[in-house]
């Protein structure tokens, strides 16, 4: 397990059905990124509310019910959680951070929580088997924890999230522990600017009301700043990839580069509409290199656009183009075998010079088992 | 048949595999709208061009193969079409509009076309038997074929569409004939405002490079341009929900409509946020009242909406509230009847007068099989 340097993060988790419990205690500057849905959790006002001064001592999150669409009860409710995890932890209700995930408009049941949480409480340590602990106990319909890390910069990511996953976050739940030493301030600026591959992820495009990424930061050793940054940001596109590989339903993952575009956000928008076109990622699903469905998407995106463009898709091993300025190759059969396995798209679209880039997974028959038939 | 006033309009098909070619004569005013896509297939680019003058002398389709994305030869190949016609029909090439659908980035067989257009052209009649043949011919994944009739305007419509179907568009090609009188400029005029129910079909999200909708006037009778208006928008809207029938895999329609938004932009967006989501469709499919991802489309569709949301289940018997002005009513169970057919997803929003509607079907396995196996 790659997880390392929890020094002074001590985790554990319990899971029982469709419910799940994780308590993490720490001490140290804390940031957050919340879900950009204009209805948001329950525990993601009270979170961004808690952290506003910039250290905390703890974690609480459960897995089941996002406490979300719940009014004022889903807000007690919320805050009732971490007075619970205070008590245990031995500090204010306050200066507890808090994630759920679930189902949306559900009483949450606190009395659940409020019986397992010394439980967890009483198994809490810092070794790696804890951490995982806490990873699985906040899953939902994640086949896998996601875990990432980062030796030289002191850091650790533990993040779940499977379906609602969308451009701009989604039911996204990332932690991640440095035991690099940040005041609350500066932090917020590296983590908004190093959770990018998060904003670069599609599954479904639908933007869960409960997306929360937190970095903590127990301060035990400095780190420069540019490395800790960089690393971060590897940590993150480690995290995207992982939470894509484990996209509901999704047998893999392909990357979108765009190239050549003529705006940042020409870049980005073209990017995010080739891994967000249904057709692609059915296409994708069924090894067929239906690169039409690319250029449509590519035309519909919002970006500049014209016939003049590259299609190109590419493994570790070779690089197919499929399109050159528009000029069709009859590569289909190369492209095929490439599709096989987890793969990327590169457009370069011969107007300028910004690039981007979005990560998606195909859309299988699993998909809509899984959705069909969740809540009920 | 609900296809009648084919006075003075005269059509034919054929279909081999998977090419098929229709050819209609008349002699009419005629306006068109086209895809919004900025990668416009060749046929759509001639189309727009010959039509600009605002009469018409004929029509040829082909399906099979999208003429998209095949540069200077397809506009050729689109011309050499419209020349074949033209000679048949006895009239300038210029004179002829014509429209695609089917693969993208394939040069077009023009010399199958030129073989079966005299065969076509020979057997051309205003029966409905013709005009089912036409409709037949430019069918692609289509289970169905599309029309719907006003006898009071005097409108037949035909329609071609099942995938590539997002707001403003799609792989949609719709021809609509009238026997009413009507100049080319008023019947854009007319055809701009009736087209919207079109415009609210979204099956998903993809927006085709070729989507056409052509409204052709004969002019053999006057009609009232209000009553005439009316009955063409009632028409469109009659396609669309067969349409979203026949959308790749889907099993039912559903309807969304928002009332109480604060603009009418609001409303918009946020129907079609609705419509939209994979995750609502999917729970439509599974019969699934989880009316929480209802909420969540809201919330990110970007209208202004806050908790105090009314949401309600309605087919032709019955309306079962599921959330009123934020509160839960737990009736999870009529509402899972309900949505075992066709219904409505009724959404007050409760923050201004505003109102608009989004038409979509439901997300199934055989959505994902279609197109997983669907070009090579």
């Amino acid at each position: 397990m790659e997880i390392t340097d929890l020094d002074g993060v001590f985790c554990n988790g319990i899971k029982e059905g469709k419910l799940g419990l994780g308590l993490v205690k720490f001490n140290g500057s804390i940031a957050g990124v919340f879900t950009g849905n204009r209805i948001k959790a329950a525990p993601v006002i009270v979170c961004q509310e808690n952290i506003r001064k910039g250290y905390a001592k703890g974690l609480i999150v459960n897995s089941g019910n996002a406490n979300a669409f719940t009014g004022e009860q889903g807000l007690e409710d919320a805050k009732e959680m971490c007075k619970i995890a205070g008590q245990l932890f031995g500090c204010r209700s306050d200066e507890v951070a808090i994630a759920s995930t679930g189902v949306i408009g559900r009483k949450l049941d606190v009395e659940w929580i409020r019986k397992k949480a010394p439980e967890v409480y009483r198994d809490l340590g810092n070794s790696v088997e804890h951490a995982e602990r806490f990873a699985k106990a906040i899953r939902t319909t994640d086949k896998f924890i996601k875990k990432a890390y980062s030796k030289t910069a002191k850091i650790s990511a533990l993040a779940k999230g499977a379906g609602m996953i969308s451009p701009n976050l989604a039911t996204m739940l990332c932690f991640v522990f440095t035991s690099a030493k940040f005041e609350g301030g500066e932090l917020y600026e590296i983590l908004k600017r190093a959770v990018k591959p998060l904003n670069r992820l599609t599954v479904d495009g639908d933007t869960s009301t409960n997306d929360t990424v937190l970095l903590i930061a127990t301060g035990r050793e400095r780190v420069n700043r540019d490395v800790f940054e960089e690393e971060l940001e590897r940590v993150f596109y480690n995290i995207a990839k992982q939470i894509a590989k484990d996209g509901e339903g999704a047998t893999k993952v392909f990357e979108v580069f765009v190239r050549g575009a003529m705006s940042e956000r020409s870049a980005e928008i073209a990017a995010k509409a080739v891994a967000n076109s249904l057709l692609v990622k059915t296409a994708v699903f069924g090894c067929d290199p239906n690169w039409g469905r690319i250029i449509a998407s590519l035309g519909y995106s919002g970006a500049e656009v014209d016939e003049k463009i590259t299609v190109a898709f590419e493994n570790e091993e070779r690089t197919v183009v499929l399109v050159d300025r528009g000029k069709i190759l009859e590569n289909e059969d190369k492209a095929r075998e490439i599709m096989k396995g987890d793969f990327r798209i590169i457009v370069d679209l011969h107007k300028g010079s910004f690039e981007d880039y979005a990560i998606g997974c195909d859309l299988s028959y699993e998909y809509v088992k899984i959705n069909s038939e969740y809540t009920t």
